[in-house]
């Protein structure tokens, strides 16, 4: 078992830097946590989970999980279970495959980036045959090569497909609704499987009427919990093969929790505090609209592209029509240290950003603009990497953050 | 996959009654959470849970987790590794099995109670041969059967032994210092795992001397947390035996988060805001001191036994050395359906008890005296169960109370 | 200026002990704040109170001044204004004098135990001419002294009768209905103030129906909250003494504070956050029911009454007319100093009660039993009080907390 | 009584505005309180409120008091006692006022804006006599004309000198070191007398060496808490004028309060939770140091006034030898309504700015940059103001946040 698992780890760590500059009263005011998540939770989030804990037998814990249940659909666009786990989203993927796969099956990963790397890697750990399908880490998946790929598998060896909706590695977003078109035009019976980690709650989302039958989610990013819940929304097709087939499984077996969550209850206790959490931001993206989250993030998005293009450095996603409106990845230029740009922003500016994974270490900051988030913070956001990559020597433009501004001055 | 997953799930649920008296100013005041955990979560705690949400690649992270490291092994009374999940204690048992066991090996279980039978029923999940040493749920497990079956056991065909120190279904302590003698007496090299969940942080627990090769735990018990964390601390052998076998595994697989653990980080997306809990949780452990923890929760103990006795009612451990300091099981006369008396209680007085699980359903309320408690909290609870007995129509001999209260008047 | 202030001060304070017993480990669990207020703060309120801090000029803020006058209003059974201060409860008094009184002014103060003569002295360091009317601390105010002393104030001199509705340092309460109508009988124009520090939200309190002028409240007691504000509930007779009249005042003035609440705002800067736990308490006293919580309290008071009395000691409030639902008041036997027994239930029970104040000083406990309690949490301070008469020495027949138990385990 | 009460009440209060654009979504994330006080409390601070309440007579409380009392004459740089309020900032003032002037006594207030005259105009309510040294509100007090003043004074009728350290309604500063010159060299006996309200903790501020009087200070700005504490800082000098003389007083009184703080307790209930707060963010100072601190703030101050040049916007403060660190305000140009900007910044923002005060009404907008603040945070609000002014049509030239931004980049 010499594969290490996939996630966000192996890759540098900040460290506390001795550079002169990072002293005390630099770490003052708001830490601005712009990774792509976790995102900076909002402290009604944070005081929801701050709740005594009750007995997850009460009537109190089954009026809860029906709440979250209801939300959780709503948000997903599903009108099936959703399925909560105390875990991180490479659980979530796990959860997925075990359910749903037979020794031996093969899926199809289209590999988008860092991330659907990672969840091939964790199908392989479990004995999954996987077929990744090439991508340049530049854009989303290519519906069309799936569509070739599954036409040709006339034996429907592959038991299913993988596509993650934003590849929180690279910023390119996956039009999961064209992969949906492509599987059908192909007749392949494949089921498909979405990471909608960082996408879920920020950008528009339908796990039903694109036929997704898993979608893997976490709590830390749209959802604006601090992490430890993972998400499957499952289709009935999917739980049809898992009562036929999978793999073995106990902890992420899907049936026992959808039959107890039906009376508000969970086989397991569960991760008690977050699911108040959970609740109310819920109720926080409710009272926000949907609709209109999304709208703020796309224009957000808009706006931290508006200043990359002015500081004259390239994002990494190549594709305007992939582009996700969760993060945004720079790419350095040649002979700049990525890394080096994220440390001085941390010991200056108070912020985290977030680095560059696998093949982009070094080559990359991302940006994180997704979560409870608005037009001051975004601002604040972009002026950090900005007097940052000054800082850092690294030749720009200036005015990006002036150029975002204007975007944002501007009556909606 | 007919087996049911285990757990506390299947019992009886609490109902919001419509009994006259559970009106609105009936649950005014403290919810006493007396279930044999999750336990009452001191308010540092869950304060600390409410921690702005850091970067898990920061260095504030990695003082986080070297802390957290450092409390959990004190407590643990290990030098080794300890493996912090998200996820239940069910998961922590997963994690055990799937890390140090092979294909068709097989496990042999003490039967102390619902635990330890839903720990069978996760290995059979995970397509591990199990072999139950059958009990009577009175009594912690048999350390001379173990040895007799290990000594029967020629062949090593037995690659782990696994008990349950306190019996969170029974009140039954095992006594895991005799368990090891035996085997060793049985000259077998089987793999010793241990369920601590309930009883670490509140009875004397010793993973080095005792040569446990895994102890799971959970967090919401005597760690005073809310559930959503589960631990693994494991031997040098029992890492040993994963790196040459084990099943197939991704997110429990304890290598890469040992190794990540080593500079301050995991692989993936840790719990970040129950580790801050953790931290303060282990904190407060420290200044309560361990020795003067244990001897509180061994006072609490035996005066609820005294008042058990004085109401004349049946404790469900038969076994005076065995009984555990966490919770007390106590058994209703016949004709009494120990889940009503727990439904007045609490419709009128606003406490939560543990139910009876599996075949002592309806036959049992168990009183949880573990995790952050003191004297009048204990006489809180026990003022509950004799009144809820009383209205409830069991019959008793009334001064259980009385009894208790005159134990905990002596100056210690 | 040779008076000390009045107020809970002056009084022995608790010391830490290195009596054998309060070790780290006595002071896990909760803290019973049994005092007569501050009272155990729900943790609801507490979390609310850690909300951001918002502008105390915008629409949010305006309408969290709407919320918290309505529910003050509710409370008070008024349809008039009620100031809200930063301050103390004797702030609050003296913010019911300088707004009325002429330079001169007599204001006749009915000795009901140490706060009414604190509020006496707060009178005479405003330079008001205080008229005692004697009382022995064992009963509420004498309605019938007042009608008699006011009919032979033939010159109306007296501008004002002062009453404690429930006396703090003696648990004797003040019948209010009965003082109006004996000021009505007397024909007496007298301002009537009354002092609901510990009263409002547990007793039965009318300020419009008993036509009081002046009520003073504060946040520590009934209504949940920390100290930390202070009220006024003001008749328009008190007003218009103000508009002509009044003392020197600015920060204490009711009339800016009215006008700009008016739009939801204050004239100066508001203790903001105390509001938000306010408007919290407020709800949470609405879901309990008003009339449910003074039931609540009654039987609270009267269960407490029944363990003394089996105790075999003796209550302070001698008229079981004027018990106060809120507190019980203990006479020690000739010879126990009742402070030394307050000091051992702190050191080994985690509990605070109230100190004998003024002449009561080392005679009386005083054992808080309102804001938001329950059964158990009353069960529990019964149990701490017996367990520390017995452990001081005090000889008392044990059975106290058993007989308050049979009270409460009786369906209501 | 027919003047108002002073204070930052009067004036236009922010609606919610129907204006498009104010919708849901834009209230997402956090809100930028940057109005010259309350500050943006940091969450340690809000969670330390969160604490339970405990005995204002306990030893815990005595503790608390000891390390505010300490923490407070650390940052005020005093030997001598700091009287802690429940109040605001104008209570601060009247206290100031109660404890040391005689009936009739004559008190110099040098208008340097509008809480100057606010001090002024409590005095008065208190029945001081009231001499105000003019001021054009552009300017901190001038030191001169207090001297020539005092000069005149030869029958010594002043007893007292008043000024404003950062007058926040114009963000001028008064240089208290050259008051406290030029009162020497009058050698006059008058008390000096000091608001400090907005700038503790964010300027350097020396109670001792000034030889200061009173300072009156409040929780709501430097020291980064909630509103509703106010202190006096009192030198021996002012204390033993209160001894002999000083006006009606009870609640205010200093010397009941520094006699029970010396054992660490109050004569009165204190505001407990706030002092959690308190001890929290003295804590935090401490952390941070002084000495940074007011470096971050001159810093931050700077970087301000260079957006406003560059926006070709005039700064009310028109002396750069007086400009306060803690707010810049900046007048509009003629035909543009302040305060229809901050409405815009708000609505569309999520910002609140302070208004303008008394005759600065719709003339100026307050930009507070004091108490948890840094540079990112600063990033935001200069974006807010820039975009805003653009948003509502006042012409400025672009390029402020920019020029900012080229600031903060230089290493330190």
């Amino acid at each position: 078992m010499n594969t290490r698992h996939s996630g966000e780890s192996r890759n540098p760590e900040l460290k506390t830097s001795n550079v002169k500059g990072f002293v005390g009263a630099q770490r003052s005011g708001w830490h601005f946590l712009q990774i792509p998540g976790p995102t900076n939770v909002p402290s009604r989030v944070l005081r929801a989970i701050a709740e005594p804990t009750i007995d997850h037998r009460s009537p109190d814990f089954a009026e809860l999980v029906c709440e979250v249940q209801a939300g959780l659909r709503w948000v997903m666009r599903t009108s099936g279970p959703v399925v909560v786990y105390a875990g991180s989203g490479s659980g979530g993927w796990e959860a997925a495959l075990v359910n749903t796969l037979s020794p031996g099956a093969r899926i199809l990963v289209a590999e988008t980036g860092f991330f659907a790397l990672g969840w091939a890697d964790v199908a392989r750990r479990m004995h999954v045959d996987v077929e990744v399908l090439p991508g340049d880490w530049r854009r989303g998946a290519d519906a069309s090569a799936i569509e070739e790929r599954l036409a040709a598998d006339s034996t429907h060896r592959i038991q299913a497909v993988a596509v993650v909706h934003s590849e929180t590695s690279t910023g390119a977003a996956t039009r999961i609704g064209e992969v949906r078109r492509a599987m059908d035009r192909a007749g392949h019976p494949a089921l498909l499987f979405v990471d909608a980690v960082s996408s879920l709650g920020c950008m528009d989302y339908r796990h039903d009427e694109w036929r997704v039958d898993v979608t893997v989610a976490g709590s830390q990013k749209g959802l604006m919990l601090p992490p430890g819940l993972a998400f499957n929304a499952v289709s009935e097709k999917a739980r049809e093969a898992g009562r036929t087939g999978g793999l073995p499984r106990a902890y992420w077996d899907w049936e026992p929790i959808i039959a107890a969550n039906e009376s508000g209850f969970y086989p397991t206790t569960p991760s008690t505090n977050l699911l108040f959490g959970l609740r109310e931001a819920l109720a926080m993206l409710r009272e926000y609209g949907l609709e209109q989250t999304f709208a703020r993030h796309a224009r957000h998005a808009q706006a931290t592209r508006r200043a990359v293009e002015t500081w004259g450095l390239e994002i990494q996603c190549t594709n305007p029509h992939e582009y996700s409106d969760v993060l945004t990845a720079v790419r350095m230029p040649e002979g700049h240290d990525a890394d080096r740009v994220r440390q001085i922003i941390f010991d200056r500016f108070n912020m985290s950003l977030g680095t560059g994974l696998g093949k982009l270490n070094g080559r990359v900051i991302r940006i994180g603009h997704l979560g409870d988030f608005n037009d001051l913070m975004l601002a604040a956001t972009l002026s950090g990497v900005e007097a940052g990559l000054m800082a850092a020597g690294v030749p720009i433009r200036r005015g990006g953050v002036d150029a975002a501004l204007a975007d944002l001055a501007v009556p909606e």
